[in-house]
């Protein structure tokens, strides 16, 4: 038992102008006719790899655009670049998460008519990006049975903020003995109706099922 | 090659009123005596097991007291006070960490002088809480081998921050293919003296020499 508990309250004022601009970004995305889904989750989840493995399944059938989010460095746009795929990245400096107004600045420049599909691969930390809406049509949160058995009960609100959650890495569940069901059931408890898929960037297994779900 | 990059820049004007937060909690730990660690790092890096072998190690030394951060949940806190330490959970809600004023709060009603080592758990993610001092001895970024390999690279500030790094899970590197030597190599083109450890927590190595590193 712990000895005390203190619970700080935190304002939400700022999220107002976010949600504004998210509306904004949404309207822009929905007169090109752009399929849009925001990638969620912490560092070393497979959120890039991922992205790579739906952008070979689909740059056949879509013109793809990713925008990749992080503190420093090209790194994740740079290995999806290298599919063929255009890319912007979003150097936020300190900031732990994208908001809809760097989105905007980020597209600016970018010729919109081109691409079909953009794949957003949001800072890569499992609290900040479920606070602020970007104006995509599905957000998905990545965890992964490397981040140890307590992802989804100690960040609920990200859980709820999603429309779909991705178990990712199932092929290295076995020798890190992770419950993969016991996840499951965590996520059940915090939206006993959200989709949950149990992938494998790597092995590709699981990948089909997500396609289809996003509707891609 | 990415196409396109553009930078972020975020003020730093909310800092200076943590800093002279932290300074104030810096005197109040040194009036009485007491030794304090800022443990900081990802969801399921193993900050709560290292600080359970840390508390195993020396709980026949000092009294000690247990910090812990995170959103929801006393799930972290839970587990050291299973060992007989006492322990005090901050929710911060939608904060991705602590600052100065709420672990002032947190002290509050706390008899300090009963302790003699104070353990702060941060709240997970390697962003926020390099930001904010909390005013105390010693700050430790703990990384593990199953975050994937960008981890250093992607967070050079949280580096600069830290007083000392711990590589965790390294009973894990086989089986993931994880290459602890780059992992160094990325740390060391961050600061070039920063002490690095390689440390499992849960067969104990390399505890021995983290615990000399930290003067305890």
């Amino acid at each position: 038992m712990t000895d005390r508990t203190i619970t700080i309250d935190v304002g939400t004022d700022l999220f107002g102008a976010n949600e504004e601009a998210a509306a904004q970004n949404a309207e822009l995305f929905n007169q090109y006719g752009i399929r849009t889904v925001d990638i969620m989750g912490s560092v070393g989840t497979g959120k890039t790899q991922l992205i790579e493995t739906l952008c070979e399944d689909l740059h056949d059938k879509y013109q793809i655009l990713m925008v990749a989010g992080d503190l420093a460095t090209t790194i994740d746009a740079d290995r999806v670049a290298s599919h063929g795929v255009d890319t912007v990245q979003i150097n936020t400096g300190t900031a732990c998460h994208l908001d809809a107004r760097m989105l905007r600045v980020a597209l600016n420049d970018i010729e919109l008519s081109k691409y079909q599909l953009v794949f957003i691969e949001n800072v890569g930390n499992l609290i900040c990006p479920a606070g602020y809406s970007l104006g995509v049509d599905k957000k998905i949160v990545v965890v992964s049975v490397t981040e140890g058995p307590y992802m989804v009960k100690k960040h609920p609100l990200t859980i709820k903020r999603a429309d779909l959650v991705v178990i990712n890495k199932i092929d290295l569940a076995e020798a890190l003995e992770f419950d993969i069901g016991a996840l499951e059931t965590d996520v059940r408890e915090v939206d006993a109706n959200i989709p949950v898929f149990r992938v494998s960037s790597k092995t590709g297994e699981g990948i089909d099922a997500l396609v289809e779900a996003l509707g891609l």
